[in-house]
């Protein structure tokens, strides 16, 4: 038998607010972090979790990983990587600590980072990335890993069943062909709005060039730079290049709505965020408001609850489900087959640091085993930080390439964690000593 | 000038678990907990605050005020207590720490936990307890304390001034008769589901003959047990005495309705938590369902945006809310305003340890100062750990009366403090070597 015998966690900081990279509406000076978590057993074993923040409060996730990881040590490894729906339900309801969410914050990232690490042993053992694991992995198991607490008046049981069941044929040629040609991306490299009118056309220019049928451009700023810079964007790459914009969260309904109706001429793909995630009831106003622009969010979406009342409401054209937002594969799971149910397309959010590592095996494995269809689907790509991941994403020709190591993504390489942990990295006291 | 010295956290916990006091169908063996702050500044002034938990993770919370709290140090006192709207910004929406959330959870706790700190700080400088602070204070400087960000398609600034202004007809004769009189009060103490029938039934009793006129009940364990539950409850307070009922988030949407409807021959007041609380839509529908019984939540609702949409969605008829779960005294304002102007009685949530002592000021100043009735309107008392507390609460005849004390009700006693710090405190220590 082979038991938890460690939880070790590391705040992992980058310093990407020298160069503004991630710079938004918003999130002003983020620097990308992870929480970073390593799972261990006395039979050697390990697996690997992350929670990205920017910046600040990294620490925060670190202590309640900590915190909820001492309900793992000394548990019995098998029954947790072979029950991983029990296991998920262990730390999320744990009886005193759900108070602190319930479900939702601090609370549930840290349970997210625990629980993708858990999956990351299983995967590990099974020798498959996640995608292929979930993608092979029998309909009752997968049923079994989704809490349908709170959202059965949406998708049951049954229906999960079902969904999947309808997603098993044609599987295997669907695998094929995702380790052939890959799952479409978009960029979201050229648009943020710390960058110069420069860069920007220059960057738009390149992502065609690329091969991304679709960029992405932060908004929110100010009327009239959007405006310039989304005309700068569409006459950088033409009319059949799609262009989302993304506002963070910025605005009220009544603001979202005038100023998206501003940016019509330029043919906005979708507009991200435009509002709090939290407002199911201003996001499907916004949205009838906006036609023919859809509505995108979901990086923010504290749960499955949020993501189904928005489904319900009819208040989003498109869900983005977010890697380490979530309380791991699990609720991913979960929200995927709620899109499936409402025939929502899943357009992943990516960027930070390891997002697009983790959140590309759950596009994978909606193409190989739910929906079948890349249609209006795409991950955002973001062309940061790779180079410190076991194994970084690759993106060819506008399209993700499928994930060959065994695992969930979130391994980082030790050099890379040991020079970036905050503040006592030597990445971080050279810094401090210029 | 003064400036911000120290922030001093401390995790105190109580046993409560032992003898099930505070159990219900969701919350089995909670351990009443407090993550306690103090701040000190150089003019030697302090200010305490506290965030209510259930026992583990109450660590993660304290962990979240260090973290926010090195925000505060080396600022300027006055400055923050005098634009104590500013002051609760600078926390909230810190442009890194933001992502932790935004708005919800342990991070969203933690800063109520200091913000109202700091409001400690500004009314023991102003000699006067926090509802009567809030109550003579200036309606612009209330409105600038309110963070309108995503309510204000609900409630505007010139709404709030509104509401504020007509609040101020007749405000002295309610403060004396608040003095004179407090404000009432209904109790959860018989209706815990660890309590044998028998315990239940003398509680009962005993509430009646101390001035309640209404109870609350934890139902959801089994149908059966509510049902005999009810009913013995009812028999002991007769028919005038309202009973409500508590699920904590325990069912899916039919099952609340089922559930609650076969508990209809007993005459429930109201049905608290029904499901989720972040499910806005479900609790609209349940509302519809289960008329004539009123709908009630807010233990656990993590921001004015939840509110606002369960009041937008007519969702709810009694907006119950809590000091320690939201953002401090500014959003706990922003969630008194919103009530009044969807005219939705606020019967505060209290009980765990310190929440009764913080709560009650927002009655006391809901009545002076914004909408001048009790009507319809109680505030939770639960008879429990109030001894530890500075300026215990009062409760007679069954209302709670007026808190004399400047501050805002969350000093601890030094010895309670010391005591049951955890895991370290001497009364953790007997415990253990039991």
């Amino acid at each position: 038998m082979s038991r938890i015998t460690s939880v070790r966690t590391s705040d992992v900081r980058f310093p990407t607010s020298l160069d503004l990279s991630g710079s938004d509406a918003v999130n002003v000076d983020p620097d990308y972090s992870a929480a970073y978590v390593e799972v261990a057993t006395d039979s050697g074993e390990r697996g690997y979790g992350l929670v990205f923040t920017c910046g600040r409060g990294n620490e925060i996730i670190t202590a309640a990983m900590d915190s909820y990881g001492a309900l793992l040590i000394g548990q019995d490894t098998d029954e947790l990587v072979n029950n991983l729906g029990d296991a998920s339900k262990r730390l999320i309801h744990d009886s005193q600590m759900r108070w602190l969410g319930p479900e939702k914050g601090v609370s549930h990232m840290a349970c997210g980072g625990l629980i993708n690490a858990l999956w990351d042993i299983r995967a590990r053992r099974e020798n498959k990335p996640l995608w292929l694991l979930l993608s092979e992995m029998p309909v009752e198991e997968l049923v079994s890993a989704v809490d349908f607490t709170h959202i059965s008046n949406a998708l049951t049981p049954q229906d999960a069943t079902d969904l999947l069941q309808r997603g098993q044929e044609g599987k295997q040629d669907r695998i094929a062909e995702l380790r052939q040609n890959g799952y479409p991306a978009y960029t979201t490299t050229p648009g943020w709005l710390g960058y110069s009118d420069e860069k920007l056309v220059r960057l738009s220019k390149e992502a065609v060039a690329d091969g991304f049928g679709m960029i992405k451009l932060k908004v929110a700023g100010s009327i009239a730079d959007d405006r310039r810079r989304l005309s700068l964007a569409r006459e950088a790459v033409g009319p059949n290049v799609r262009i989302a914009i993304d506002a963070n969260q910025r605005w009220e309904e009544q603001d979202a709505i005038d100023w998206v109706n501003q940016l019509q001429d330029f043919n906005p793909y979708w507009i991200e965020e435009p509002t709090s995630t939290d407002d199911i009831l201003a996001h499907a106003a916004i949205r009838k408001a906006v036609h023919p622009v859809k509505v995108a969010t979901g990086e923010a979406v504290q749960s499955r609850i949020i993501f189904k009342q928005l489904l319900q409401a009819g208040a989003i054209d498109i869900m983005q489900i977010d890697s380490t937002r979530v309380a791991g594969v699990n609720e991913n799971i979960a929200n995927l087959l709620l899109a499936a149910k409402f025939e929502t397309p899943v357009c992943p959010h990516a960027g930070g640091v390891g997002l697009c590592e983790l959140v590309q095996h759950f596009s994978f494995f909606d193409y190989a085993a739910i929906t079948g269809t890349m249609e209006d689907r795409v991950i955002e790509f973001v062309d940061h930080l790779h180079e410190h991941f076991a194994e970084p994403v690759i993106v060819t020709g506008g399209r993700y390439q499928a994930p060959k190591r065994p695992g969930v993504g979130a391994e980082m390489l030790d050099a890379s964690t040991t020079r970036w942990t905050f503040p006592a990295g030597a990445g971080w006291q050279e810094l401090n000593a210029r």
